[in-house]
């Protein structure tokens, strides 16, 4: 009921993108329904259209649904004893963003300024991911926190060559939110913004 | 005229998603015309809301609008004898980025994954800010091309200290686009996309 309904209210109702952004909130609580495919469709589409440094786009996303599988990732994001990232085997969806490697000027600009420009890319891209799924009533969560080298043997990512390794950056679940999520704290505006210099206050 | 419209079209009126990120576009032309302090702040605004990883939210923004500190920001991100980034002085904003030190967990967390998540982060702020300026008919860029010391040095930004410096991850140029930004090329989804594993196919 609740699935059908949050798709009714959302999906085809534009919301501004302030409602929409505090709408998102990292879903740690899943449905078994399955995503239909049109929604999945669309939030990969919401990831490719993702601006990137000089165009770049270097992502895959390999979309995970098999039970068996899924499962086997969900244990990967475990830490023995703990209780972290146990959601993750009740996401109908798990989606593992690939980095690919860059163009080459970037991967050398990246060098030069020491900073991998990459990974600003793919959080963008993610972030888009999630967005478009909050739009269409879906739940998500990035996991930062796997066992690397096995997720990528598991889904067969090959290792790639040169300057810039393929790395598996992120896991996403992705599936109908189970209950509401906890509200998102964050710091007031007047603590991470200054004008004009660093600590400088006015407007 | 083309301002005001574009203020009157955009912004009390509700995107879809993949309409607001398709018109989201790189901005590299800029009218003198200032940004009004609202749209500004709710630009901020998107951007403090932002998830990022442990809720640790590592960034801090500073605005610039003085228009001799632009200027030499906007010389920082040049190279010599190149006309990359000359954009950068026009715009009537431009916003540094800083990355500041994120929990000493995800610092940890950062170090045995070998992902500094906290340029994840930054990424999803810097596009939260970005989309929501699109959505009300401002124009962005993100630049990543700077002398980073000069620029932290001229905008005062303590160098912090431990496992995390401070740092400059990007520079935001903002104002009212000059003219229609050239349309942004993707990837096809077939291409960046695959089902099960690595290169699978499907769906």
């Amino acid at each position: 009921m609740y699935t059908n309904l949050s798709r009714i209210l959302h999906y085809n109702s534009a919301m501004d993108f302030l409602k929409l952004v505090q709408h998102r909130r990292s879903v740690r609580a899943y449905r078994e329904d399955p995503v239909p495919p049109d929604l999945l469709t669309s939030c990969l589409e919401a990831a490719r259209l993702a601006p990137s440094a000089t165009n770049s786009q270097p992502w895959h996303f390999i979309v995970v649904t098999d039970t068996e599988v899924r499962s086997r990732i969900a244990e990967l994001t475990r830490l023995p004893g703990s209780r972290m990232n146990a959601f993750a085997a009740q996401a109908p969806v798990i989606i593992a963003v690939v980095a690919e490697p860059p163009r080459l000027v970037t991967q050398i600009g990246a060098l030069l300024q020491k900073t991998p420009f990459y990974l600003l890319d793919i959080g963008i891209a993610a972030e888009h991911l999630c967005l478009r799924a909050a739009e269409a009533g879906l739940g998500t969560c990035m996991i930062g926190w796997f066992d690397e080298k096995k997720v990528a043997s598991l889904l067969g990512i090959p290792k790639g060559s040169g300057l810039h390794r393929r790395r598996v950056s992120l896991l996403i679940t992705l599936g109908y939110p189970a209950d509401a999520p906890r509200e998102a704290k964050r710091k007031p505006l007047q603590s991470i913004v200054s004008y004009e210099r660093y600590g400088g206050e006015g407007n």
